[in-house]
């Protein structure tokens, strides 16, 4: 008799965005006329750059000309886009990482939950609070955690709080964690990391054996230039952390689907007999064996993001999403709103007013302002308060979304 | 301190296709004239259909129009490519087959690897020998295994041999196993399997509470209309089998990577508390989590594979190719070799003459005839003394092949 994974059985049925979904169907369905805007969802709005365009159209041409057609491609991803990411990326902000460490996949989320195939089950796990679900889910379904009680919180997983008390900060843990994700620019708070503030997350790995998962997702978004786009700008890092980078924020590709994963190969961890174990072998072995590479136009669209006319259009977009979350910023406090975020990330994190609840706002400003945007508490029981609007929008939604706020909040 | 995941460390280190790579780069290396030519690895050559180039030229302008720009898809996959695998792939065939029973992925070596996350590690696993080796080693990796032996059989798992002396059937075996992996038509054998030997397959795991995983990534090249194409075709196989198909060998897609799974709603299988779990919602959970959709741009290229320019492009790229299988098992046969498969399959499987190993016969062809096949021994224990061709070149390259093998081989 067939028998099932017991630990999916364990996932809370109520995921965030399916719920918000429904709230928002219902609502239409009872409100045919009211014109909703959707700032819920971290998803962009505005077209794929053209250099993407160009680049993914001529492969297209290759693929219908025999001697330049591409079958298998590498399941590691092409050399020209791992070393353009390698030079681009990681080499020009002094970081020491090769291109064949740099892993090419089609999603950010799926390599943060594929990760763990790597990793053992005895390993004591570190997320923030709030936090990006997928890391939380994907440890419940490996069975790396146990039951969950009323708040959400699974057995087993030790939670950093990052809330305004503590300046949105992830604490150093006193006790001793082996995997620990951190992300910044931060999803869903906005929040940043400086230099002295991961240095002191390396430190604290390299001293206990942990390996930190770093989410860089948003690194586009930095507008200071003092904080770090990636944790290898820190010293140490190499000997304790694998990062994962998209293409689906910065240049548009979440239809599109491109991101990478890189692992260092001075990164190790214990085997059952005590030697250690090169990572790289094993996400490798992973790779190459569960996965088949990204398609050869997509990643001619990715390679794109690197040529000058790329580089200039992306920054383009992330300008126009920037403007967005300033005005957001602005009109939001202007309406007496307390927000923290949207300066270096494209999410602005919301105190919600008169003590409502994450999901009494979110009913509030949907029925009022026709506006959707998360619960807080979506994210984790220490988001419990808050409430993430984002800034991937037309600007014509974003200055009505927030026109309507005002008329409702402002006193 | 982390640790690994042990059952890594199972895995045999001359995983078959890089030790083909290896072999063959040293002899090129020596023989740097010696015009090699390459019908081991199963991977296509020609050119995309247009059908599909045309497509993904429309979807690109799509993604630089703001109105038409697409995000995040479903996870599932898009409404449209769903309802037109649903037609034409099953419904067409008299399979009760719904759209939303099918999962479209980047890959069916990622489905196939992935599908073990939601079933249970006390699963009895049975494959073939010979065997398509993704389906073992993601078992090792999940820790569905033992060791492995001398003749790289891993501990816990059952072998069903298919061989020559078993016409190339894989039997049912007379013990209980849990999980099944089949594939027909036959990687690498080239054998197919009836109506009937499949609905015995199907009474015993309907009998057993086993699922069936069905590999039919080859179907496209059945000729024999008596053939099923689909394991659905079969009364019963709703509530016993899941199945993995692919854009891949049919349509060219192994560098455009597009592949679907079917998980029939009807499909149970055992909770630790013994109740029945619905396999569908799993997988959804599991894809919905892990996974973030194919690209848009991609769909819209696999969904034209079922317009009619698309349908008769593809069927002229299978005929090319069965052309080739026809004129390798002619002068094979001609030169005294005994082959099967080559009909119903892109693949031929030679029987190694004069007593040869497979890898001795690797090496006669490699360093004679500067051809490169597969050693069946690569593939599992039974494979030994076989050898697999495929038909996935140019014509000129099969002719000449076949031309330098009938002039070493003849009598």
């Amino acid at each position: 008799m067939a028998t099932i994974n017991n630990n999916y059985l364990k996932l809370k049925a109520g995921y965030l965005f399916p719920e918000i979904a429904r709230r928002v169907n219902t609502f239409a369905q009872a409100n045919p006329d009211a014109p909703i805007i959707r700032l819920g969802i971290g998803d962009v709005t505005e077209p794929l750059p053209v250099a993407c365009r160009t680049a993914m159209t001529n492969a297209i041409e290759d693929m219908g000309d025999r001697s330049k057609f591409k079958g298998y491609g590498p399941e590691q991803g092409y050399a020209w886009l791992r070393e353009a990411i390698a030079t681009n990326d990681f080499q020009s902000r002094g970081c020491d990482i090769d291109a064949s460490e740099i892993f090419i996949s089609d999603g950010s989320k799926c390599d943060c939950g594929n990760i763990l195939d790597i990793f053992g089950h005895d390993n004591t796990i570190a997320v923030t609070d709030p936090v990006y679900p997928v890391y939380v889910d994907t440890n419940v379904m490996a069975g790396n955690t146990g039951d969950a009680n009323d708040k959400g919180e699974y057995g087993g997983l030790v939670y950093l709080p990052i809330t305004a008390e503590n300046d949105f900060t992830a604490q150093i843990p006193s006790q001793k964690v082996d995997l620990i994700y951190l992300c910044f620019p931060n999803n869903p708070t906005g929040a940043t990391a400086t230099k002295a503030h991961l240095q002191a997350w390396v430190d604290y790995a390299k001293a206990n054996g942990s390996i930190i998962f770093f989410d860089a997702a948003y690194e586009a978004f930095i507008t200071d230039p003092s904080l770090p786009h990636s944790i290898y700008e820190i010293d140490g890092a190499r000997d304790c952390a694998i990062e994962f980078r998209s293409f689906s924020k910065n240049a548009g590709f979440t239809g599109t689907r491109c991101a990478l994963t890189v692992v260092p190969k001075t990164l190790t961890a214990k085997a059952a007999d005590g030697s250690d174990v090169e990572l790289w072998k094993l996400w490798n072995r992973r790779q190459s064996t569960k996965f088949n590479g990204v398609s050869y136009i997509v990643q001619r669209g990715a390679e794109a993001v690197y040529s000058p006319e790329g580089k200039a259009q992306v920054k383009e977009l992330i300008n126009f999403y920037m403007e967005n979350a300033q005005i957001i910023r602005k009109e939001l406090t202007a309406a007496g709103l307390q927000v923290f975020g949207g300066i270096n990330a494209p999410y602005v994190w919301v105190k919600t007013p008169d003590g409502l609840s994450s999901w009494e706002f979110f009913d509030k400003l949907l029925t009022n302002c026709f506006v959707v945007g998360t619960p807080g508490s979506g994210f984790g029981a220490a988001g419990e308060g808050y409430f993430r609007i984002s800034a991937f929008n037309s600007r014509a939604n974003v200055e009505t979304a927030m026109q309507r706020i005002a008329d409702k909040f402002k006193v």
